[in-house]
């Protein structure tokens, strides 16, 4: 299996470095070399809109996605109403900053119906298209660990978030590809293959064991026990050569200085990728 | 959807009251008029094999499963070869119990390289399979919950344990229904389905939100999200009707009184099972 042999794709997910503001996280990736960033809403709102536009374009970044739309069931009308209007804005915002895709964690159900809830995603996504369309910006289902399940996402598989996502033209909607998320799935190579020109992302980090944290215990790459290389290979087998997203929840990580973890990130890129 | 009308299929898995010997678990059963039980390996140990069966059937107790062989892979043939030979002293006792079934927790990869793991609990299986058939055990896969792939078993999803089974003959190797290890799976019903004869036990307990821990983090049914009466009413429809087992990790119960548990254990069987 052959590395990557430049850091063009890498991108750097800005929860990686989670005390850093955009601006800073946008300085962190020019000082370290890193061409792509993927900001998060509530830092751009920390930053403004246009200033985070702004910034990330003087700075020559590209941005590989927004993170995040989604969320969609709620227990009543009115509630899930209001979650469509806030990806209405998310799918704005990453219009604005020229985002390649708007990253949908689906949400959690609220309740024992997880196939109701399953329904609203379905609803959710159908009324947000239209918009995001006019926008330009392309929705990314990322199906989460199915220990995830009832607290942030109801999609907990690739084969679902495929099956999801063939309910709308390939232009509009497809499947963000997290190692962390899916590599204990026996059907994982398959389904990739299956995603195939709707893959629009793909998110490294790893699998540390023992695990310390459902959610905060993500190791960097190499650290733990994810085929990465070959995930990513099959990926770029299926026709994906977009960026790479390194996406780490990690208390120690978020400990650490920031330059220091995009070193450690770009040394173990190459190494483990 | 109806509930259950008695205690006839209610099963204590031995786990559930983890600080009880296996004496004081039998007692316990026969106090709270719980008709089976389920003893792990290590109690049985403490206890003697032979006592172990006398206590049981003194108590006029049936034996639901015992808990439990599989933990197939391993980085030496050596060490793969033992694994089985204790898979056949695991078969001597629940052939001495009377056990309708070992349960088998497949276990985790020795490194990165999980597919050649999957491949090793094949071979386990198939290595096990006569031997176990000759002492009139059945062999229960029971799928794990994804987050356990690193740690306890690499086989994690209700599919992939019926693929596996249907290499062997039904009246040899099944799968076991754990709602905790499943729920989340957007193929369940499908797999309960296809598994049909195949089923081989149920369990039960629930999902807690938030999770506390990834292992000792189970509830008691009623406390968490589980479709726990669909499921049953599922594995019913494709043929189970056999003993259902109370089967619960959790620190707080663990230090619970043992008859308390039991109590609320019954309440909770009527109430949501």
């Amino acid at each position: 299996m052959a590395r990557l042999g430049s850091f063009d794709r890498l991108s750097l997910n800005q929860i990686t470095t989670e005390r850093w503001s955009l601006r800073e996280a946008v300085e962190g990736c020019v000082r370290a070399g890193v061409p792509w960033i993927a900001p998060w809403r509530n830092k751009v709102a920390e930053a403004g809109l246009s200033e985070s536009r702004r910034m990330i374009q003087d700075a020559g970044l590209q941005v590989s996605s927004l993170c995040r739309g989604g969320m969609f069931p709620a227990a009543t009308a009115a509630e899930r109403q209001a979650r469509i209007d806030d990806n209405r804005r998310a799918v704005e915002e990453a219009a604005e900053l020229g985002a390649q895709v708007l990253v949908l964690v689906c949400g959690p159900s609220p309740d024992r119906d997880i196939d109701r809830a399953r329904g609203w995603v379905a609803e959710g996504i159908d009324q947000l298209v239209p918009f995001a369309r006019e926008h330009g910006v392309r929705l990314g289902i990322e199906p989460l660990h199915p220990m995830q399940a009832a607290e942030r996402s109801v999609v907990v598989t690739l084969g679902q978030a495929n099956t999801l996502a063939e309910q709308f033209a390939a232009q509009d909607v497809g499947v963000v590809v997290d190692v962390f998320h899916v590599w204990w799935d026996p059907e994982l190579y398959s389904q990739i293959a299956r995603a195939g020109e709707r893959i629009l992302g793909f998110h490294v980090s790893d699998w540390i064991v023992p695990t310390p944290d459902m959610v905060l215990g993500r190791g960097m790459m190499g650290d733990g026990v994810i085929e990465i290389r070959r995930i990513r290979e099959a990926v770029e087998a299926a026709g994906y050569n977009g960026p790479i997203e390194v996406e780490i929840f990690n208390r120690a990580v978020w400990d650490a200085p920031g330059d220091e973890v995009l070193a450690l990130m770009k040394e173990r890129y190459l190494e483990h990728v």
